[in-house]
């Protein structure tokens, strides 16, 4: 990717950490800049009508393109820098890998992240109260079949999606590393995805998201640990 | 698109009509089977993880694909049929569209599907008892905010992403389609938005979606009516 790219981005959304991790992949060059969806002057009502992260500006020699949301940040990076290519294969296994984001973006967010990362990250930082343990627990007790699932999906697979690591993987990758940062994802119990995980976490991409952090709100132990 | 394809859909889920309105602007023959994601024995849990509509089947001299969801259709179908574009113009239209269909598929089903649909038709047809009116106000209420913001793009442009007809707006005319289904959506308080939805009801595209008939639940008047 040629030009200068700016990524508005939340450290702990999901969506963000797609981009930030496609961009990585890419091997573009970006500059990161912070901006939460909460804040009342948030940059980011500015940018995205939606008001939320992630927004990428990308200036090139024809302009400033400003695109708004991870499904078409994604899809862009991989028009304008096909190499290498996070989509990869044939129409089959290039659908596969949008099921699997979609999965992640609708299903498992509904199920997982509507209860865990709001009780236990936007009613922090938007001053709503303490966490309520059965949210949490739903949360919970879903994070533990969707790490089946992904388990279930390695029996038969290097990556998520297919034989090749895509942005299947690092769907997933960006939104369980966010459960994983608040001591949330019950690895052990899932072998094949602990080990997905910790090749993930070996990527020069991932770097960035280990050293993630919240202000008031340290990361578990072992979320930074490639061995954990 | 050659070979022959099947796709499980229901009448008012808007991703099935995104896949419905996609594969009939391609002018791809296939046969719809319609499928609930309601029934017990269900189909779609055999066919699809998350057991959701819509599951298109594609078979061609490759063999049988399946695909799941509507954003790995959609794309999908870009991909092996290109004419007449789904997803025209250069990255930026193309980012736009995106980030109109996925406007839809999350900000705009959380905010009035996820409120009149669950209401008037999740719930009819589940047996989950009356319909509660302040959830039905809310999502009238966020409908209205909708259609002026559909109105605002219109301001500038033909079609929702851009100078033409795409796939943003295929996936807000499918959406908007279902509340209409109801008579939810107030057409006369934005009139440039309902010129753009008589332009999208009088596309061959729309006709099967216009004959569509829930048991038991009669469209509103108007629904099928090219001058509503």
């Amino acid at each position: 990717m040629t030009g200068a790219a700016r990524l508005y981005h939340f450290a702990l959304d999901p969506a963000s950490r797609q981009a930030r991790l496609a961009l990585a992949e890419k091997g573009a060059a970006f500059e990161p800049v912070p901006a939460s969806p909460w804040e009342a002057d948030s940059a980011l009502a500015a940018l995205n009508p939606a008001g939320l992260p992630p927004v990428l500006e990308h200036e090139d020699e024809g302009g400033m393109l400003r695109i708004c949301g991870s499904r078409a940040i994604l899809e862009y990076l991989e028009e304008i820098s096909p190499e290498p290519a996070l989509l990869p294969g044939g129409p089959a296994e290039r659908a596969e890998t949008r099921r699997l984001i979609d999965w992640f973006d609708r299903k498992y967010d509904g199920e997982v992240n509507a209860w865990l990362l709001h009780e236990k990250i936007e009613k922090r930082l938007q001053g709503l109260g303490a966490p309520d343990p059965a949210a949490i627990r739903a949360g919970r007790d879903a994070l533990r079949w969707h790490l089946d699932y992904v388990g279930a999906l390695l029996e038969t697979r290097e990556g998520l999606a297919g034989p090749r690591f895509s942005l299947a993987d690092i769907a997933a990758a960006a939104h369980l590393s966010c459960a994983d940062y608040l001591g949330e994802a019950p690895w052990d119990s899932c072998p094949p995805a602990k080990a997905w995980y910790q090749r993930i976490k070996c990527r020069p991409s991932f770097r960035a998201i280990l050293a993630d952090r919240l202000p008031g709100l340290a990361p578990a132990d072992g979320y930074q640990d490639l061995d954990f």
